[in-house]
């Protein structure tokens, strides 16, 4: 089984780090699973608005037909704000999931309330949004932000953890979260550490992107695919003179 | 007071055509709004997928910096399905109001209940996720199907309004609609003649390009735009590497 | 275009102030829309209860009789509470629009979360139902109380001001509102001043009267009016023997 | 214990019509129970507009505040539209129930989906906004229309019904409701035939009257009022100016 | 009458204390109802979990089984998290109420928000569940943690009733209750002091048993019971090849 | 890594036919994934009501401490009912996972829309307590009842089959679903042909058992659990006493 990881923001990934990153999320799947990682030749270097996903469509969507084309049996998309969910998956018939809406899902099973860590200063509603297209909002307790910017979220290590733990701690204690969720696929290098404090207070820490890859390989098991009456193939201009 | 319609499709409207259709529009503002009409010159032929959405989208911002530059005072995107009413929302300061949104709200005002006249086959569900990411599922009750697609809009006009009618008074019959809406921009040349067959009911038409001009000069007037909390300019790439 | 605004509380505005009032709302309608000014004469003197709104009902409902035999295009009830709106439009086939629900369907066009600045004091629930009745209450952050009273709003100038800014900059900071909704008719002179204050951050002033009349006017220019299936002709008593 | 009905239309009741009712109720309630039934001197003949509500509501806030004085432990509104239940509880402190409030709220502990029989012709919305207003939106499954109007429901016995029997079972087999509750007062001499004829299905009958005074009776016994902060008093005039 | 208590925990409670119990109950219902009350063989000492609620479980069943079979006309469930209702409901014909719903159905028709005391310490969901169940969720305010767990509710009296007249104050003010409603049936003890204290602010405390007790004599006087459609009996194995 | 499926009705399964089961269910896990099936000693034959779900609720819960203890990894409860889910939850570190709330969650992912195929006649409405329970009532378009029973469903194949499609069938055509979910794991044996059959519209059907199984797979490779706050371990009666 092949899944491509698709990060929708520009920027060569070196080798030696892409290499490094898929032996990580390797470790996550059976030995099955071939795992590939592409990012955009044009696109925004993060995704912290509508205007970024935009920015990035065009060559997402090419990369998705290619995914297809070229026999993976899933893509990912490497992103909490799920960009271009859509058009890919009126495009592919193949599954793709979004980050953000796996990490949700599962948060949604493993408890009762769960917080967002937000990268962004408040009061961004990106992750209210988010929550909210997917129907969730009963469960969601707080976004907690952490007001770095997604850029910031590459900052000295123990500084940025002992924030994220911090926020987590107060998402549990003040607004009565029982689970975490990483609210940023670039939060994944503090999700072990994250996870073990939380763990002591019996609190899942979720991270989207092993959730999503998690999900896509489970589709794909299963047989299934997203549904075509929700997302419809696109008619070409030829074929919508003639739709009945 | 100048309000630029922006249609997110691709396609050169002649200058007579266009200049009947502005006529039409003016008829509802007064003499103080000038009304512009604008399509694209990238983009799909119609709207009726995220897909179609996407592919017009980077030529829909361009063209919405631009109106702002030149100093409209207010930008309508004229299409039920509001594409690129995010990202131009965050890019603009002068209001952006979307020909969906700004008809279903309207909707919500006059009626209990309302049903949507959808040109696309079923069971289609943009029609359900507009009116869902507004939160007014519960003044729903029904989509109606016309089965032409967009481009059928431009059918025999009698054959057209005789199945609007007919579906319309479905809705109200059968699923308790207080309100019909048309769920495409395209329909608004049957719009006046629905309306006088439904008002012998007592049951107001809601064409959304005219709901959302109305709406546009109201804010206006009201020197009002949309929040910059909800929709923050996004950051050049140079000031993401500096959020706090 | 005439249009009637309604105030549902008794006492009789002198001329000078009538006029200087109509000329400051003329400013925000075109010269075609000739605004008129009507109080009660039976009716309380402040709109703080639901007992307060059913004293002036029958003289609101005359009232409103009185304007559509006049040739009124629609009737603008200046209260938050939207006093007799369902009678009113029951009786009347002109648009009845009330300031409290034009104020909450344009902040929810505005922005994700809206707060609500309340002249009374904590813990009234007036604001909560009224939000509640139109379907938006997931839209709703907070309902701020000035704890004054509608009497308290014509305080001296500088301090109520500096009250209602304190309150909505909380409403934003610590409630997560993007939007601030006036709670109140009687708060219309502060609101230029509080929405100076207010744009510094991108957060728009939603002054209810000024919405109920401009959201008036579009109604009027759209040939529309509210749905005679949701609020249908009352029976006289004979014709109830005879429904079928 | 002395409850008051207040039945919010006008019309002289005839002391023998009065007596029969008043043992037909006795019956639901202990000796201890002294039931009084009053209607009012203005008013319309029946409730089916807001219009018919407005015209009693002085009235119905007089006979309420009398009961106080007369030392009446509760009030009961005899029609399913709760008419002036909010300003009666406003200025009262005992016991305010309306007809359709108690109705609804027992229809929602005995099953998971109830219908209403609705008196009026469709699409009628007063049963919706009723529901709607009580949070109960998600358990209705259907209203049904007899058709008949309020003053038809004394027609011939057998013809109203049967017709009631019919909807009630269409509302079961087709709607998918597990309860039925009479959407009218005036439903109530058919209550127990047609409880007889659903109970072969095990669907329970809600009369809403009944379902009134046994509510209202133990409220009294437990000692309770509605929440004075969801009700407050309303200030006379004099008291506006001194809120703080 | 006669009306079954069933605690769902196990443990005899002694002649004395059993008959000063039922005399302090039999106060809140008239002469002709005739309580009674049982407590578990086999069960959890206090009712804290799910897992508390299964263990009891079988005997809960067996002893509904017999109450009916001995010609008690209801049961109660004396507990808030109204352990077993569904299964006694669908094995039974006559009403069974439980505590927790009975409260909660109560608390909103007096009021719009209410606040549960929780003896159990945060971030406990099972209050929140009930809610929910009960699709109350939008009037919920807080749930406030005494922290105490059921057991602590034994403590000293006077320190046990500060915390909660503490909490209850702390629900009304911070929160926006406008209606207490204790957590437990545990709480019964401080149920009149409590009362006296809110009730100074006009806030109604409601205590679970007391509510069910006085729904389900209501419920047994109209002549109704649960619905069979929505807890229907259950098959006997030998019935379960033959449904159709 | 090893999983228990507990099937929570009693009877033996005899060995062939259990290593039948497990090599079907094998297909759909890679090989490092043991899976095993046990079903009850105690329990009911099928699981058709809540008193179903507690006849065997005891067994359930020791064999799940068992499987816990004897070194499994998960425990999957083969019944879309997910009886005992709760309490397992409690008792257990390790996660558990129900075939319903499986499977729901998938749908929800995969489409906008989805309906339940119910082995049992209408109207029962444990489907929609199950879907209600999760928050996914706004997707659920329709409960589709084949009237057979569970027992019914090991009756004639084709029979079996054309019913499924059938009702499939018109749960897309008339009810709008885009997502079919069999609503009982006694359908596996259907699964694979009414999935051939219903992939040529795009619709997916979901198994709930495979999707459990895989969900399972996925929490465990994640190295998560269901969050310990929203099922906190049962205190033993000894630990009661000392909450604080």
């Amino acid at each position: 089984m092949r899944i491509l990881i698709l990060t929708p923001i520009k920027g060569k990934v070196d080798d030696t780090r892409r290499k490094e990153i898929l032996e990580e999320l390797s470790e996550l799947v059976t030995p099955d699973v071939e795992l590939d990682l592409k990012s955009l030749d044009h696109g925004a270097t993060t995704i912290e608005s509508f205007y970024d996903e935009y920015i990035g469509a065009a060559d997402m969507i090419e990369k998705g037909l290619e995914a297809e084309r070229a026999g993976y049996n899933a893509v990912v998309i490497n992103c909490f704000m799920n960009p271009a969910l859509n058009p890919l998956r009126e495009l592919l018939n193949i599954p793709v999931i979004g980050a953000g809406e796996a990490a949700l899902s599962l948060a949604s099973v493993l408890g009762d309330f769960f917080s967002i860590l937000d990268p962004d200063p408040p009061p961004r509603s990106y992750s209210h949004k988010i929550v909210s297209s997917l129907g969730l909002s009963n469960k969601l307790r707080s976004v907690r932000y952490l007001g770095l910017g997604v850029s910031g979220l590459s900052g000295r290590f123990e500084d940025v953890l002992g924030l994220m733990i911090s926020e987590a701690k107060r998402a549990v204690e003040e607004d009565g979260a029982h689970v975490i969720v990483l609210g940023c696929t670039g939060m994944r290098r503090y999700s072990k550490k994250l996870s073990e404090e939380m763990n002591k207070y019996g609190v899942p820490v979720i991270e989207p992107l092993s959730a999503a890859i998690n999900l896509a390989v489970s589709i794909v098991r299963l047989g299934l695919s997203h549904s075509k009456l929700s997302y419809p193939n696109p008619l070409k201009d030829v074929e919508k003179e003639n739709v009945v």
